[in-house]
């Protein structure tokens, strides 16, 4: 008898671990795909038409506005520089898209540091607005070479990597096939950060002394 | 006396639960870490040399070759190429290196499917591989627009999506600053698959039919 009851105690323990298992298990891969939700995702473009800066940051208070207020690619990059609040690191090879400017002067006035790095032959090039960002007080850094600084990504808050083949301009906007991946991923956010570190450390010039 | 016995059981169950919990949670934290050291990286260029496509894929026997056999960024993208067994997907806005148009040539040999998508304006420039691809009987297709097919990814097995600022040039391994960030996430693989699937069909012309 003693025998059966020992078998019988251990069969019930061996059910509750189980089932305590499955529970854990399921809650965990729940949680996993909740996280890989918000994780990753991939802004495709072009857009069809460049969407309202008001409207996606603020309030567009024209009726006849004439830009896009439905949510596509370039109101969600608005709205991921838009929500920062610590950092936004941009590492782009051309940068000729005023909204985008605007949006980081804004920035700089919540009192986010914004620190920008990009080629040096893209500084002059008509429409660059890499001059009005260096009369706002936003540290610039270029290269000093006749290769390119053919990065294009983004860091914002140190937590959230922007990486593709989109340069900051209208035509990558609403004209080119381009896309920016996007990822939380704390390994990749790392690897992007040291390499603009690193950039940023390369380029210093005796001004930025 | 029977009160203790079950309150004894009880917590023996409760106990052993726990630790079959804790040794379940330590080896999923282990293996999942094991997975995503398998799953992401980041290949930065420029490289200090461009390597040795026979050393990374098979064998040099040139015992004066001038190539670099250390591994580096180029050479972990010659064995991603070199490793493919079903199929490889590319989507790039320039193609002149012609270590990778070997590559894929290679590949077709094995019976791998190989696309290509290009630009339909870097098709004629100088050092422009494209016409060799398809003279080996690579289908290649471009755009057709004043816009640009700007796109630098390449998607290989299925399986895994090589994304970044890396055009196929020489000038991209050893002079520029350059990314190509490596993924086997699978939601991010199918995103950029279902776009290359959908350039493949737009860019289709009569010739293809």
């Amino acid at each position: 008898m003693k025998m059966w009851q020992t078998l019988g105690i251990f069969t019930s323990v061996c059910a509750i671990s189980e089932i305590i298992f499955q529970i854990y298990r399921y809650r965990l891969k729940r949680s996993s795909v909740r996280k890989k939700k918000n994780k990753t995702e991939v802004l495709f473009f072009p857009d069809k038409k460049v969407a309202c800066i008001n409207y996606f940051t603020s309030e567009c208070e024209n009726e006849s506005c004439s830009f896009s207020h439905e949510e596509n690619s370039l109101s969600k990059l608005f709205q991921f520089i838009h929500n920062a609040v610590k950092s936004v690191d941009v590492c782009v090879f051309v940068f000729t898209c005023t909204d985008l400017a605007d949006l980081l002067i804004q920035a700089v006035g919540r009192g986010v540091s914004v620190r920008v790095i990009t080629d040096c032959e893209q500084v002059d090039i008509p429409g660059s607005q890499i001059w009005r960002l260096r009369s706002q007080g936003i540290a610039v850094r270029t290269d000093n070479s006749s290769f390119y600084m053919h990065h294009k990504f983004v860091i914002i808050d140190n937590t959230r990597l922007l990486n593709g083949s989109f340069n900051w301009t209208r035509q990558a906007v609403t004209g080119n096939q381009e896309n920016l991946l996007v990822t939380s991923d704390s390994q990749l956010v790392c690897l992007y950060k040291e390499r603009f570190a690193k950039l940023w450390r390369q380029y210093k010039t005796k001004k930025d002394q």
